[in-house]
């Protein structure tokens, strides 16, 4: 079934309307009919089935027929930040990061980044990032769309860790040294409400400077395992090892 | 430092040259010179550091420095079985999941699958698999390069359950229907010596008949979280869980 992601609040008894983008793709794309059903996810975080009831030219009507009652999102909000990469390697992030439940993506300039975006091509690279985790997070049948923000400085970045509950660094250095406890210890001990920053460098990797300043604000450098993970592979082995030890280990 | 894959056993003593594919690697593309050092890794599971002693027109002569003692292979033997997919889905699979340290990647067609490969296409398919893989195992730093098979029957595939000693099915409907322990069950109760096979169906999903056909072969369906992942992301969802529990938790 279809997920439409509404750019509003649910408030019980409201008319239900698809419009604009949405609707385009519930008429045109999947030639929806009167009694077909999709869901509705709102902004605060409810989802419905709803059924059509009507189709004009431009507006696709619909009544609630159930809440969705079954959690999809990580009961953790995980914020995956990328060292600017080369190529489209940040979309391939985007799109599977959504699907294992991130809760945000932040871009950042590290000293080893190669690319260099002004704010002009970072606010197209950003809606184009934003439509890619959309697409994602109706596919993998989320509830809510990660935000995408695009740091222009490092500055930035250092300036957001005091949000965090957690800051974890994954660090490839510390994966060659053979480190092995400090990414299970901080995951196998999360709590339903805490916020977890994960740092991955670009292609070349972090600098020791940039690791031991993140560590001087209270982050932890740690290693995915004993193999070196390219950078667009390694906010997948996070996601999945958190929803592993959270979704399900925890159901055992 | 580069890792090269050698095509024969390591025996102690032997001459250590880097010939042909490998050569034009190390003498044109990274362009060593005497003195630099590479890995070396071998059939027969050994891996040594090497130090480049004389580089001729097509041969590279090597000395032995040290052996490589770290073990950076998963501690169990993970086989990922895919339904043919469209386009290079299975290419994402087999460089992603190589990353990962997947033992070996089998491919079949599935009743879903949209594709039909005849035995020509099939040898070509696999042909560019082993050789993603075998790059991916060289800048991950693995120890061996995982084995590719393409399956021209499903039949084949179901031939060969009777090898492993856990066979898992990712079910798309396991996921909706909110099961969640299945797969964390076995998964943290493996064994060093266990032989796994996860089995992961195409676009549309395996079939209840399929499903079904391997449960009564000791197949275990689970799901891999509440969310849907698409074909190829899902085992690298398996296989990131699969390392957190075996090299990351169980270092606590």
């Amino acid at each position: 079934m279809q997920r439409y992601f509404l750019e509003e609040d649910y408030i019980e008894g409201n008319p239900l309307t698809l419009i604009e983008e949405n609707y385009h793709h519930a008429a045109r794309v999947m030639r929806m009919k009167p009694k077909d059903k999709c869901y509705l996810s709102f902004m605060n975080d409810q989802t419905i089935v709803a059924e059509v009831i009507e189709i004009d030219g431009n507006t696709i009507t619909l009544s609630e027929v159930s809440k969705e009652v079954m959690d999809k999102e990580l009961p953790v909000s995980v914020t995956i930040a990328c060292g600017y990469t080369k190529g489209d390697k940040l979309e391939l992030v985007a799109q599977k990061a959504t699907e294992l439940g991130m809760d945000r993506l932040v871009g950042f300039p590290a000293q080893a980044s190669v690319v260099k975006w002004d704010h002009k091509k970072l606010n197209k690279k950003q809606e184009r990032l934003s439509k890619i985790a959309k697409e994602a997070a109706e596919q993998s049948h989320r509830q809510s769309v990660p935000d995408i923000e695009l740091f222009s400085s490092y500055q930035e970045l250092l300036e957001s860790l005091k949000y965090y509950t957690h800051v974890l660094i994954a660090y490839e250095e510390s994966a060659k040294s053979g480190e092995a406890s400090q990414f299970a210890k901080v995951v196998s001990r999360l709590d339903t409400k805490d916020r977890v920053l994960i740092i991955f460098g670009p292609e070349g990797g972090l600098s020791l400077k940039e690791v031991q300043e993140i560590e001087g604000m209270n982050g932890v450098r740690c290693a995915l395992g004993p193999r070196i993970l390219r950078a667009e592979t390694a906010p997948m082995y996070a996601l999945s090892a958190i929803s592993y030890e959270l979704e399900l280990r925890r159901q055992l």
